[in-house]
């Protein structure tokens, strides 16, 4: 293990970050560092019991608080920065979830806006049974309770975005961000074309679990201690998010309307078989047309996030991304 | 044995239809009969080969040949159609698809206008291994060959829409029809509003696999021998298209853009769970947020298609639909 | 004036279609008649008072009344249909209008779907000064009044649809129907490309004006007595229905989401404009994006609909669709 | 004319702004100041003949330069900034259009992304007869050429974003920005809510015409001469950009898809009736429903822009914004 570096950070109130870009960096690391991060929960952590309503507790726009940014030491615009999850795990006992006005894929919204009063506003507060890996879902409305499995993810990931911008975490777009993917767990590697020096890497917004599309727009909220490895691919551009796991490759695309994101992912993936698998474009459509999958991430955020999903076995038999998956997880290996 | 009605239909090339609503019934059964039918391809059986373009041997509207309509005795407007899939194999030792000039999900079509060249139209055949149920997808610009899991399904499954209308049957709308879900396989049970009296029911559109999303709009086309029980739900409306399979309950919404499929089918899902499990509204959209999956059926139709698909063994136990599913899975049984 | 056919036909109650395709023909009738109707308004007659509420007057689905369909003589698929509008005059001195529930742009409908409470349901009736042509608006829930001007129009007119289909007559699409444009007015002449042998054209939906975009889903709806010459331009297809003025022609286009419809409008005039003004693509598509009008018609159908409106004394002095609106103007000034 | 305040600034070319929030003021300014204006085109000057293409001359994100951002002091957030445009006059005698490889309505792009390839490159240069205020079309492929209405107006109008952010200046949201809509003309008062102190008000992107929508996203782009008075109308919000003339009230949404920018803008102007003229809510969506003009602004940019444009004279007789308007006419009266 004397090989892995290990960098630990555990930011205090004052020193989270609130957008991707225009945030001074709070750590510099070298490429195939071991992060020993903790994230604290979208709300700050002000949603602590079912009388906390958003409205009432929360500062905005100091909301999805973000661990970082970090500065990538060697990372330049036309790199690719990737980030290994080696693991995710819930740093307290319960995590919440609520409805907000206004916002969630049922209900109007500020963008979606109609005349209509917003939905009422909600808590529900979920007791985590970490032994067997549960959650528990309470109804507040009734006596219905049930046991769902946990499945911890982070719902932002990005780096600062080009065109000298700076966005809120709450939006997810070509930078990465507020994609709320429950793909993004332990054991994948994400993919993030860099668009400044150090690319500016940061992370928050865990999820003890969430359904495909996060429906309300909040999910199993809580803090997280997540373990990640960093690196950079150089040379190598990738104009949209992806992620590898062991099986699959997948690509994600954000913007609205939905059939948008669809279509970013979809040219995406098909570019990437292309580009590192040989196959022709017009191929390329055709197998995706007929092997892959589409899982929803978001339909709730300022774009909404698609991502395609292709199983590697299906493949030619081409490592991807100069085979960095496999690279980081084998410093995964020596970490542990 | 003795108590399965069993109904045997194989239409000759003039009798499909062409459209829900609008086209005469070509038989009528009671409810509980099995039909055992035949299918054509989408293509009305006309691409055989690589040099078969669509452009060139299909004669529009003569598109996606549905075999029916049944007319189901008892079947009135406010009750709901069951179809249960009892199996769904390939007719043919073979499947093909292709692209079409301005149809599909990564392509200007007549609706999303461009001044752009359409892509060239390329048609790909896959040969089945029913034994090891695989379809070989060959490339077209290359070498590259790969075995692909064959699973069998029905792109298209309605009855005649409200209001008078008849539609294409390459339309999904609340009438069931080119939903293009991969769900649609043996062992799930459909349920569809009836519109109109003795619902009128049909089905096509046999699809070895697809792709969730459809992306080129042509899924591997084949002919099938399928076998559905048909039964009604009396005196229960059924809004938008429902699947259940024995782990699943699943909504569909069909609409443009696509975040509104997605809006129809996961408020019909959380609508199900207050109507069948007792839930409240509130309860049922947060368990919903946590639980759901979004499986894309299609991306490319006149309409898109999508499914909020929610796990059974996380709802209270509760039989949906009346317990419909549980009976026509008997009756299955007792057929084979 | 001894050279102009007249065909008057006032409807009885049962004698209205209610859907574009499906309906038989009320009669048959010569390109070049002048056509003398009455149309009975979007409520069918049943909103009279601050008290008819839709839901509980109306019966689905006889919604929208549609005078017709008329068999043009010699109409074939691939022609034109042109349809002159000599004037359209309110029947009543008075006009309704209404919000619905779940229906309307800035509501949730049951295709954007919400779980929140539809908007109330009121009535305003308007009353009309023909002398003036004013239409007046007495506000429900203050004492504010104001006179706005009458703009006659119609908001459905079409054709029997392609594809083997009926279209309910609230829907609008390449076949006509629903459009709700305020540009549908006396002294424009509307094209139709024709689907079905005889065209088979009706005309409904009176509205004393309208704003642009139709928000609340209901404009001042009234009865009218309107006089249209029909034609028939042989030979020349018409993929969406074009409109003409003295001094502008229009593009329409309809389909969700709203860029959609307006992309099909803007292709179209540029095709246009290519076709009978022999202009280049690429410049068509520049001389359009410096010059054009895209007036919204409706966003609340089932398509929404856009417009794209170039002003003729920008274009090469060339008579558009065989110079059409002049022969019909032409009649239209024998006929008075 | 002693009582007017009058700042007059040129920038150099080192001295634009390229993003609203995220640069420092170049200047700070009293409320009531007269500016005098000098802006360069969206091409930062570098198209300047048919064979200045944008791929080969603009570098990236060097874009769409904005003069400004000026401290308007006094301006805090909950106020509105107000903007009266006095005069817009091309500082030369020649404007550039262009298509942009996947930029524009009429193409797919890095979002509604296709397999296809891009429309081909092209540069149309107008002159202008600014004696007859006329701008020149000559076509590239042809030799047809006519004089079209100047009718000078700013695309790109702003303040810095909400949530901390930074937004490149091609985006319009609800901070302003490249909204670019005509209306944006001499003689309107633009409204924009501030968000930091000192507002940081800047703009650019100056057009001699362009057609509703700006179908292929470039406009007659020139350089402007313009005169502007900044105002604060304090502790009154704006949650959307909205402007005011001598005989309309409007409102702006901006957004994905196109009918979420028409809701935005279409309520926001039902709020503006029900704030300032006293109108109920319904009564307000009633009239707005009969009376509003739509006009679209934008279908190119990274949101969409739609207007709702109300008739003063069909409004009760109340001054809107605290009578900003009228003050800022006079003012421009006494600087004339």
């Amino acid at each position: 293990m004397s090989s892995v570096q290990v960098f630990t950070y555990r930011p205090s109130a004052s020193e989270f970050a609130w957008t991707f870009g225009g945030a001074a960096p709070v750590a510099r690391v070298a490429p195939g560092t071991v992060l020993e991060v903790f994230t604290e929960d979208c709300f700050a952590g002000r949603v602590r019991g079912v009388d906390d309503l958003v409205s009432r507790v929360v500062e905005f726009p100091y909301v999805n608080p973000q661990t970082g940014p970090f500065y990538i030491d060697g990372a330049e615009p036309g790199d690719t920065l990737a980030v290994h999850f080696v693991s995710i795990e819930p740093a307290r006992d319960w995590g919440a979830s609520t409805t907000v006005p206004l916002f969630g894929a049922l209900t109007s919204t500020h963008t979606t806006a109609t005349l209509q009063d917003p939905l009422p506003e909600v808590v529900w507060i979920y007791q985590f049974d970490k032994a067997n890996r549960l959650c528990r879902f309470e109804s507040r409305f009734g006596d219905y309770t049930v046991d769902l499995p946990m499945d911890p993810m982070h719902g932002t990931v990005g780096v600062a975005p080009a065109n000298l911008e700076a966005r809120s975490s709450l939006v997810p777009d070509a930078h990465g961000g507020n994609m709320d993917t429950p793909e993004m767990r332990a054991g994948v590697t994400c993919y993030l074309g860099v668009n400044v020096p150090g690319a500016l890497f940061s992370l928050g917004d865990g999820h003890a679990r969430q359904g495909e599309g996060e429906t309300c727009g909040v999910a199993v909220e809580c803090a997280m201690n997540t373990v990640v490895i960093v690196d950079v691919v150089k040379g190598r551009p990738c104009p949209w998010p992806r992620l590898e796991s062991d099986t699959h490759i997948m690509s994600t695309g954000s913007a609205r309307p939905l059939e948008d994101a669809f279509r970013i992912a979809q040219v995406d993936l098909i570019q990437w078989l292309q580009a590192d698998y040989g196959l022709a474009m017009l191929d390329a459509y055709q197998l995706v047309s007929q092997g892959v999958e589409a899982p929803l991430a978001n339909v709730v955020d300022p774009n909404y996030t698609a991502l395609a999903k292709m199983r590697k076995e299906w493949l030619p038999r081409t490592p991807a991304m100069d085979d960095t998956h496999a690279r980081l997880r084998a410093i995964a290996a020596a970490y542990r």
